[in-house]
């Protein structure tokens, strides 16, 4: 299995890139790896050439470029490199920290939507922190598409299915449809049709409406929401979980010496709270629907993370999950058609 | 000033209601109370009937009530007769801890809409966890329409401000479009409308996209969203921050001694961070738009809500936002008229 790594993007790139793919390459003998970055920059980094190739790329997208026109102008990118590597058979999967635009468009121009799939999802994997059964579930669309039509939300839902099998190891994993409520008949004309579509196929254990309330309590095992709520529930999300730790950790600072005293003894509880929200260890956010594994992580990436999410592309490959999809809408064409019609 | 008061609605209703409405009449003494109710059951609670007039209702629209069919067939709930008495002008705000749908559906059938509203947005209050100025924002709308249409986020704009002038004593409150980035040109085709229409207007402090990422930093004064993305992302700070409360003290129980004893010594600071979570200091949730105050909060108040929600009421009668509102409307027939053409 071979990973297609743009050594350039992100804010830490390509020093922690070329250290977190060296750690990937020691944890699993059987991955190897295409590195695209400029040479001069990435080959004083790498100390182990052992399955990494340095691959030349001139040129960078940076993160201020436009996504769509610097994946089509500047074609000696790592980023275009790379995901043209994945299209041409040389690798199995494409992985950045780069511009999340710009991946996403390569990750659709040149990798490829899966036949049948109308839209790929942004696929992100966030904590259960209900005790003791700490788990993890996963969420899309996080923002491939603002404007998402109610048939893609049906669609991410087989996604999300096949991806929760593949990398969270779940048998038969609970799919809900983020909703203003838990009644059948909450929401808009569109969220009671997706709702309804849902219910009716027989293939998807579909557990009805979820609130967003109720989400980090595990209320489903995969989440599917249309890409402009998505995006605002997982940045409210991640937003109120950092202000509570930096509200705390002020609170403490600003407290007397018995405050600081007590924030010696509960280091080891704060440690595991950071560590149950710190959803970078389940990996990137992948764009599911295209014909291979397209991941992407934040742009303050660091090694152990692009480790992680090595890892994470394994779990994928090793599984076939993007061929179980390609086979599933295969046979699956009439269903679709019939979806596309009623829902639009 | 008058206020006419649903007794009988809330998980702790009447007791906590009624205790409640005394600590306001108590904290507040220009302030008049119609308490509707079930005499036999909130009688015995009245300690003291001064500047509260109990008035008999014989029905109570419950909890579960599908909210339109309640309204319109229990003409002597406690929430249609509070309702009924600020239509006829026996009372100037309506206030209720009961069934949300009912409540809302009574504000808008009965008080009734300013004209040249459209569609009322409910309006929550939610803290500004950034240290040391710390304050609070407001929201709109969170949940009063799953379906709203581009028009009624300007209009919503226009009623934060009144609000946020009124009840938070911003004089020229921060006004951001919760969006999917911060850039001008971000989310779908009606965001961007949204958005440029809101710059164009000269009378607002409009200061541009905004992310939930950001709201409790202080992104904005007054955020400005759709009633389903406002709803999830309302649901998502409230679920975020009890789930990490929650697995912090989960964490500290399940330490050792030293746990334990640094939880004692923290406690002040939980308690800090409790009550700047704690939003209903702030009162309850407002549909903004009508003609009169109609404010809800939680099912599960208690009589310190109960008494601060009074007193943000009293702040909305006092600067006489309604009215203002009404003028505003009466003002720019016009320019709604053309905005609602171009926008939908």
């Amino acid at each position: 299995m071979k990973i297609a790594v743009d050594a350039m993007g992100g804010d830490y790139a390509p020093a922690e890139i070329v250290k977190g793919i060296e750690l990937a390459r020691d944890a699993y003998p059987d991955l190897d790896f295409l590195l695209y970055g400029k040479p001069d920059q990435v080959q004083p980094l790498l100390h182990d050439t052992t399955r990494i190739e340095l691959v030349p790329a001139s040129e960078v997208i940076e993160m201020g470029d436009e996504p769509v026109r610097a994946v089509r102008r500047k074609k000696d990118s790592s980023i275009v490199l790379a995901a043209t590597a994945v299209r041409e058979g040389r690798a199995d999967a494409f992985f950045s920290a780069g511009n999340t635009g710009a991946v996403l468009t390569a990750g659709l121009l040149i990798v490829g939507r899966i036949k049948g799939i109308d839209r790929p999802g942004l696929t992100t994997t966030l904590p259960v922190l209900r005790k003791p059964d700490q788990s993890s579930f996963v969420m899309l669309d996080v923002g491939a598409n603002a404007d998402t039509k109610p048939f893609n939300v049906v669609q991410y839902a087989v996604m999300g299915q096949y991806y929760a099998q593949s990398v969270m190891h779940v048998a038969n994993p609970r799919i809900g449809l983020l909703n203003n409520g838990t009644e059948a008949d909450k929401g808009d004309q569109n969220h009671r049709a997706i709702h309804d579509a849902l219910a009716q196929m027989d293939e998807l254990n579909f557990v009805g409406n979820v609130e967003s309330r109720e989400l980090l309590n595990g209320a489903a095992d995969v989440v599917v929401t249309d890409g402009f709520t998505g995006n605002a529930t997982l940045k409210a999300i991640e937003g109120t979980a950092l202000s509570m730790l930096k509200l705390i950790k002020g609170e403490i600072m600003s407290g007397g010496l018995g405050g600081k005293i007590g924030a010696g003894l509960l280091k080891p509880v704060f440690h595991n709270v950071q560590a149950a929200m710190d959803y970078s260890q389940y990996g990137g956010a992948v764009l599911l629907g295209l014909k291979a594994p397209v991941v992407k992580t934040h742009g303050s990436t660091k090694a152990p993370t692009v480790k992680n999410t090595i890892g994470q592309i394994r779990e994928l490959l090793k599984t076939n999950s993007a061929q179980q999809l390609v086979t599933y809408f295969d046979q699956h064409t009439d269903q679709m058609a019939e979806l596309k019609a009623t829902l639009k």
